[in-house]
């Protein structure tokens, strides 16, 4: 059997001191050497590094201790941006965060995946540059570009492997045109996976923690990060909830599946419901002709969150095909957490947070064994567009095996 | 954040190098320098520390490269062994392995779970002693018990956390009472998950593949391996695939859930929709009072391989409903194959392999990325107790993490 080296190598050892004190704010060279086991001389070696990159800076010093004063180091923010380009049928957000993964700029346009894909690249690089302009970052400083979508995926060759939302797309090296377009390197992923480990960069959960995303923007995907690493599989098309079955007798989806969660608590699903609702669709205006089902959705969530009784019933109906799904991650994957994140979970995010807890509390297997918190993302609407810069900040500065072989950018020409 | 050092460790090096010489069967120097990145130097030692502890020995010449011959190295696999214990309602599984996973004694018996904890801890206890003294293995060579079972389970105290079969073993301290009786450290481990690992151990497996084990006994469990790991999740408690929900307007299940698959699929719905067939109850001699259910589902099997076409037609619905949990673990955790493990697979194995195949050939999510291969465990019947116990092998020997604190085995008193 062939097996990679798995030592600790100058890479690995920079990333975890890097990832540290990202996740520390701030910290003292022994808390360092305390935290990985390296020696006080290691660990001084690759902080000075890590400086000399201007990765990392020093700042006034830690409490008193009674010995000697402590210098601290923390992260700057500024040494190193990143590009998140989330791409879906009816939205396009793009974000420019900084090392810390704090939003520097953003833009967003609609309609970008219903042009052939040659167009909607061209558009969605040139948008990069307009946004990469105002935000007035050096460009040199910028490590990459993260660009999500909907799964299934062939990562490592940069290419959508679904026919949507038009045959066009099947195929298309989606990567690599807008890597050649913008001149920076371009990584593929998937937008749940990448709205799940924003969650860890931005230190939103304990950084041991096996945690669970559900992500829901026109579609519903899924993400689980275990200690600070995406869960992959084998070929990273993984934790697709949204077309898990809910139902073994129940209608055949696009996907090939039967049943799947999306048809019964997505948008689409919703607005569908509403509209055969007698009086719902008259009473808040929807247009069952509407060609952004998202509008609709938005207009049902919000009369939800005031009061009006039918909506409540659909979203809360919505929320337990959720919560249903949400047991099924917590008993497959043994989660801790499950974030909800995306769009769809803008305007009524509350009630779908309360509905799953409570199906969670009521039926996961392990509940003897611990609880599951159901809680919001801390990067709402914006969650995979920023997970997106995210992963090139993790995959090049962190983890230590910057361009592993099933990832690697495809370079700029 | 407090984080535990991950650094390359002396039995972390040693465990890779052990690991790698148990799946090559045969293995040179050269080539175990190769596969880990490691020096010679550093290799021969580790090699000569491994020999010294009888765990390797040299074997022959390789192949001529023209060069020096090369001497081979192989595991000693009567250098060590280990106990693993499957405790169910119904049967009690005790083999003796060695190194390699290879059974060297195995013996069984009926009902043990049914009786107070205490007394069927005894009883197992003294089992394993006879079994011991039968198998003539020298105790000191012995490294532990791998005592596994049904979820969910606190797997760091060592108890059960179900009220399964009865109130009194919900929170008896399991590990401990077995360890003090028999005087070796025991590990309580899930069923499913033992049963998923023996297949990497086995070599069944690439070593590098993510793949998935459905197990059925009386119910049915799932474990999930990444790369010679099994994963965890937060607390042990994963892939529990009998316990997800097939229908989210089905009927609720004891353990909390609705539209459990279990309900649906194992061999006591199996059994009852057999008694409710008309005609064919009597035709197979179905006791429909009987104590033990696997005795006339094994009989319903039969009654598909031999051709009854109810019977049959049974097995292929059951075989449907893994399907589609095979299917949800597929979309969920990206495996690359799905092995079918445990005593209700025994008698109409083929039947589900093919059908459950089927299923996942036509409805997973990714399979424009890769192909699901579904097979049958090499362990067959015994693959939890042969799992359990490689489980002890595993952490003792090889993850270089012996007795993490999570699975730290309860001292022999």
């Amino acid at each position: 059997m062939a097996s990679s080296p798995i030592w600790a190598s100058r890479p690995k050892t920079r990333g975890l001191v890097l990832d540290l004190i990202r996740a520390a704010r701030t910290i003292s060279r022994v808390e360092l050497a305390t935290a990985t086991g390296l020696t006080g001389a290691t660990i001084s070696e690759v902080v000075r590094e890590l400086m000399g990159d201007g990765l990392v800076v020093e700042v006034g010093r830690g409490a008193p201790t009674g010995g000697k004063p402590r210098t601290m180091v923390q992260l700057n923010p500024l040494a190193r941006y990143s590009v998140g380009v989330q791409l879906e049928r009816n939205t396009c957000v793009i974000v420019v965060v900084d090392l810390a993964g704090r939003q520097v700029a953003r833009t967003s346009f609609q309609g970008a995946a219903l042009s052939p894909p040659e167009q909607a690249l061209s558009l969605v690089a040139s948008q990069v540059e307009a946004l990469l302009a105002t935000a007035a970052v050096d460009r040199d400083k910028v490590l990459g570009i993260g660009l999500v979508s909907y799964g299934p995926q062939d990562r490592r060759a940069g290419v959508l492997l679904t026919p949507q939302p038009t045959e066009d797309w099947l195929d298309y090296p989606v990567a690599r045109r807008l890597a050649e377009s913008v001149g920076l390197p371009v990584v593929l992923d998937n937008d749940a996976a990448a709205a799940a480990i924003g969650e860890y960069w931005m230190g939103a959960v304990d950084p041991r923690s096996t945690y669970g995303c559900i992500y829901m923007a026109t579609g519903i995907g899924g993400g689980v990060v275990v200690a600070g690493e995406v869960y992959r599989g084998s070929s990273s098309n993984s934790v697709e909830i949204g077309h898990i079955s809910i139902d073994v007798h129940g209608e055949e989806c696009p996907c090939g599946n039967v049943g799947c969660l999306e048809n019964y608590a997505g948008p689409s699903a919703l607005v569908r419901q509403a509209v055969a609702t007698p009086g719902l669709a008259q009473r808040l205006a929807l247009d069952p002709a509407g060609a952004d089902f998202l509008t609709e959705f938005a207009r049902i969530a919000a009369a939800a969150n005031t009061g009006d009784a039918e909506a409540r019933g659909l979203v809360e109906q919505s929320a337990r095909y959720l919560g249903a799904a949400a047991v099924t991650m917590t008993s497959l994957f043994d989660v801790d957490t499950i974030v909800l994140a995306g769009p769809s979970f803008a305007v009524a995010g509350s009630i779908y947070q309360s509905v799953i807890q409570q199906e969670v509390d009521r039926r996961m297997f392990a509940r003897r064994a611990h609880r599951v918190r159901v809680v919001p993302s801390v990067n709402g609407s914006d969650a995979a567009a920023i997970g997106g810069a995210v992963l090139v900040l993790q995959s090049e500065l962190t983890l230590g095996n910057p361009r592993p072989e099933d990832a690697r950018p495809v370079p700029a020409s």
